[in-house]
């Protein structure tokens, strides 16, 4: 079968050939139907992150996929469902609590590996295999969309936690402001709109008009907030102070500035992971305002099961018009190349690797 | 009555002499037993914090407060009822929502006035009136240490908030650290051990043996953590990653170093009051570190009706070999000074206006 891989540093996918992988004893055998590119994806390729599975020289890339169960060997899925994996899988030296509780998204670093990321290969081939307890079943209308489910649980995940932090008093957040236009921002600003109702959104971006994210962005009747004009910290100023902000970007000194953005009581949920980097902050101020304005930051990465299975309820209910938008491509296996090109009219690609 | 006052800037509090508060409607006249001393009020001595109520030159102090009813003046309150009086008050212009809703901790600057702190008068007289909703009955056993009620409350408030912010996930933490020996840290220190049953727990300061703080720490099973040799960055490797970290020294850096600190999904409780202070973070680390690691931290001020009545349980399971070590003064009218003097030997201090 054809798979897409990436040799640590060699800066682009290839195409290889690989055998069809047989599933072990609760394993299922699935066909997969299309993988989703992200920003984690162009890391990998770059050598930025990512390590290659023990006695390969490759990685098999894709951590968004959806597929059907072409060989439920014994598991209790039933052939022909549509699925969609989890990524994370116990690393080679056995399971550990965070697993078998069900919460590997909780796992630290070295307790887990990642499909398609860390030490295990991805989705990106024809078929592959899976315990059945890591593939969440989908309905067929998602079929097309079904890769999007993975990027949709991690910001399931951010706004539990988050929200969490915010559930000892009574909080009724009005206003949300997602940092970052790339796919997941995208994404994350539809499902404060339109699932948690959001009175009012913004998405900040660092982009001219035309721009397809800024025409994204306000055609699901969110404010585009141009960094350049008006960084993180004077949002409050130029807009309003935020009770939700999602930071997607990345970008160290967001972490900072999420705080001074923040309104009241308000939180801020982390997800961009930037390299270290020293800079100057007011800290005391930092500081004071967290305590008087009884302000939160929470951290998150990755998604469970039960965060997969929300998040297949959530994107059934994004708007078409939306989702229309925000997928630039989808391509096959022959031009699989382009899925991984990148410019400003690119918002979110698949590779094809079969239909239904 | 007598009173204990300070006008901004003096230095120190004197001695004043006013009338007898009439109870309006909906107030119940409060004769005091003790008023505890802590560093706000230090803060407010030495002119750093607080506010005069307006139309007056001083402000008399006072927010740590046990008193007996004397006149339910039409209240639910019976006559002989030992009450612990709540901080917040409305502001002068009427009450707003976080009142309305019993969270008045949740209300951002300016929608509140703090008896004792900011813009009303304390609780350091003869009597007080308060209304009565703001009125925390405590049981007699209590009498004596009721003034510690005030404190207590304000870390179950942080306990509230911090572990919410673990709730949507299996967190079963079993290491805290106190930073800051304070007595306010030193009473946190006795609630995670004593109370929320902590298996392992540390107390950081900068004091040489011997000392009556350190002493506690370890008479608490506690293990004394000296910051001149083990700076907060450096607890993991010194000792053990922890789960959650309580910040009581206001000392800006802290809340960076309190992520350095945390165990993996561990949460750091911010609770001091730093002024603006700029200097150099790994802010990319921070970042990074925070969200590969699940990591929060939750700013925290004040506490509200709900919190000061766990508070009087809380206090009723603290073991009394604690309690009398940790209040290391009480005097009366005629030796208040002695009650703000500061120093190694001085942990917990009070003001004794009457006794039952």
């Amino acid at each position: 079968m054809k798979a897409i891989a990436v040799e640590p540093g060699a800066g682009e996918p290839t195409l290889v050939e690989r055998p069809i992988p047989e599933p072990d004893a609760g394993e299922a055998l699935v066909r997969t139907l299309r993988v989703g590119v992200d920003g984690t994806d162009h890391e990998v390729i770059a050598g930025h992150h990512g390590k290659v599975p023990a006695g390969d020289d490759r990685l098999v890339l894709g951590h968004e996929a959806v597929g059907i169960v072409e060989d439920p060997n014994g598991t209790e899925l039933a052939e022909g469902q549509l699925v969609v994996p989890t990524v994370r899988r116990p690393p080679a030296d056995g399971t550990n609590e965070y697993f078998e509780s069900g919460e590997p998204d909780m796992a630290p670093e070295g307790e887990y590996v990642e499909r398609g990321i860390v030490g295990a290969h991805g989705f990106m081939s024809e078929y592959f295999t899976s315990p059945a307890e890591y593939l969440v079943p989908i309905p067929e209308e998602l079929a097309e969309l079904g890769f999007l489910v993975e990027p949709v649980s991690i910001s399931e995940k951010a706004f539990e936690h988050a929200f969490a932090s915010r559930s000892a008093f009574d909080w009724e957040p009005e206003s949300a402001l997602v940092l970052g236009n790339g796919s997941l921002g995208l994404l994350t600003l539809a499902m404060l709109k339109e699932v948690f109702e959001f009175e009012r959104t913004y998405c900040l971006g660092r982009r001219d008009r035309p721009d397809p994210t800024i025409d994204i962005i306000e055609d699901l009747g969110a404010t585009y907030v141009d960094s350049r004009e008006t960084p993180v910290a004077d949002v409050p100023e130029a807009y309003e102070p935020i009770d939700f902000v999602y930071e997607a970007t990345g970008y160290a000194k967001h972490a900072v500035e999420t705080v001074q953005a923040l309104a009241p009581n308000g939180v801020g949920a982390l997800l961009g992971v930037p390299e270290p980097w020293e800079f100057d902050v007011d800290g005391g101020q930092l500081h004071r305002e967290m305590v008087l304005h009884n302000k939160a930051l929470v951290g998150t990465v990755n998604s469970h099961r039960g965060q997969f299975e929300t998040a297949v309820d959530t994107l059934s209910q994004l708007p078409e018009a939306f989702t229309d938008d925000l997928v630039t491509g989808v391509y096959d296996l022959e031009e699989y190349q382009r899925a991984f090109e990148t410019g400003d009219e690119v918002v979110k690609t698949a590779v094809e690797f079969g239909t239904l």
